[in-house]
């Protein structure tokens, strides 16, 4: 009558990460992403022990869409990156996995040299959607990340609106990948997520694609200089790359390097992070509160009729927000 | 011990209205803002009865930095409008009037012309943040301003960020209004911002400034070729305009139809609105739920202390959300 004890103590967990040792930060992740509310519990006493030795690294968001070459580019800059001797995690989140329950990266045959590296480790998103919706519990991956020692984090997302967003809400660098002369219309990239990057990247400047890739390079420029600067007066740079033939990459990472002293020395590294760190407090409990409101079976109901007549023109969307309203405060 | 009974009944609110009688339907949009829970429950009884003497307006949204011009395009180009015999409804969102009370329309001198034409009316908007912040009951003054017989609403805002999200989910037709050659950073117009627009309009294209915004249409027409367009499949034309020697403005007029036409025909007009209300029905219940959280005295304090922790790193944001979503629920 023997039940094996799938989880372990709260020390364990602890202990494990801050020894690096990424069987137990996996099961760590694992636990964080768990959608049962004694987990939730044993993960919020984990990152509240490991929340001293969090913070250290650089976290890089990287978007594009799919066919810009993401896992190509990964796979090698990762390289670079483990090469300077540094330790890096790739998170990975994918806004299908609410629907499908897949992941981005699959059984990590994307990456394989990246996968076996003795330096790196690679991670797919979780597919739930308990809470805040796309990459919900990424943030904290990222700190168990942090604590076990990864000195670099690559969020890795694709390019299709939403998940930008989220992304760009958890780190320091975010980079936009681009093909050139693919008919941008064709990379679906919406204008504000340019606005969102640090630095935007024209990938597969090799062969005949190079000359496309140049002058792609310089239209970007002028488009990013039509617009007003960040607060922060970084001006992202627009860079091009060959993954297979290992181009351009050294230079990104020098800007990588340029972008973090230039924005600690200014302060806005910290209080970007700190920022991000109140308003994830704030969205949690945005996402909850309506998640309470909605899952009330009277309320979703009553809702979807209100829905209707509202389209039907029957009713004005104030006084349907009220009936909704006095419905879930009064009974 | 007579007291004067200020408000009407709700018969002669919705009679006046629909009399097109302008003082009835500035008391009805007083009584729209009002913060006043009895005025909020006479307000909704209103517009219930006026909602299907509503919808038959074009809703353009105006918007530009200060400084574009606004309002002696406004000025200008209701004339031409009212010039066609249509009523018009001038509407405006002052972000500043959340803090100072202010409104941008101040006392109406700004568009003194249009202020004593008699096809137009003009309201500036409620200072009140009472709901949903911004330009709250700009919608609900728009209905009334329809069931009174008004065929084109103009809603102006400033271009100054958060305002223009707002206006945009309330209009048909959103138009940007820009300088040229003023050193594009200097008008800070957001990427996001752009993308809204279904036109650009370059102002002040007169005298020697005309070369220069023939050459600012070119490359703002550039600019959102780069990008992705709408799902509509409708591309937004840049065009030029003089307001003070009235150049350029039947064009814009002329967008605007093509617009509705192309809008209506593909059927994205209607379903428009319809997304519009129903958003509007969830935005004022996520707006009312923070509302109700924010305002528990013991939550507000609670959350400020947590915020030092989570700025100082003394907690989590994730275990900072909990411990305030239980004192909420269970207390």
């Amino acid at each position: 009558m023997y039940k094996r004890r799938k989880r372990l103590t709260v020390e364990e967990y602890v202990n494990g990460i801050l020894k690096s040792d990424k069987i137990i930060l996996s099961k760590a992740i694992t636990l964080v992403e768990s959608a049962l509310e004694s987990d939730n519990i044993l993960a919020e006493q984990v990152l509240e022990k490991i929340l001293p030795h969090t913070g250290k690294s650089i976290r890089i968001g990287i978007t594009g869409v799919p066919g810009v070459g993401k896992s190509t580019f990964i796979e090698v800059f990762g390289q670079l990156v483990t090469a300077k001797n540094l330790r890096l995690a790739v998170l990975a989140i994918d806004p299908s996995s609410q629907r499908s329950g897949g992941s981005i990266l699959g059984d990590k045959t994307r990456m394989s040299t990246l996968a076996t590296n003795p330096l790196a480790y690679i991670r797919p998103s979780a597919s739930g959607s308990s809470l805040g919706g796309v990459g919900t519990k990424t943030r904290e991956t990222m700190l168990l990340c942090e604590a076990a020692g990864f000195e670099v984090i690559f969020i890795e997302t694709v390019g299709v609106g939403q998940s930008e967003t989220t992304v760009k809400s958890m780190v320091d660098f975010f980079m936009l990948l681009m093909l050139a002369g693919a008919g941008d219309e064709l990379q679906g990239i919406k204008k504000g997520i340019m606005e969102m990057a640090d630095s935007i990247v024209i990938t597969k400047a090799d062969g005949d694609n190079k000359v496309k890739c140049e002058r792609a390079r310089r239209e970007y420029e002028n488009a990013l200089h039509l617009f007003s600067p960040s607060v922060t007066g970084w001006y992202p740079p627009v860079l091009t790359c060959s993954a297979i033939h290992n181009e351009g990459l050294e230079e990104i990472w020098g800007e990588i390097e340029k972008f973090t002293t230039f924005m600690k020395k200014k302060g806005f590294f910290q209080k970007n992070r700190q920022h991000q760190n109140i308003q994830w407090m704030h969205d949690i409990i945005s996402y909850s509160l309506r998640q309470h409101f909605y899952t009330n079976e009277k309320i979703s109901k009553l809702s979807r009729a209100l829905e209707k007549d509202i389209e039907n023109q029957k009713i004005p969307s104030i006084s349907a927000a009220r009936k909704l309203l006095d419905e879930y405060f009064h009974s």
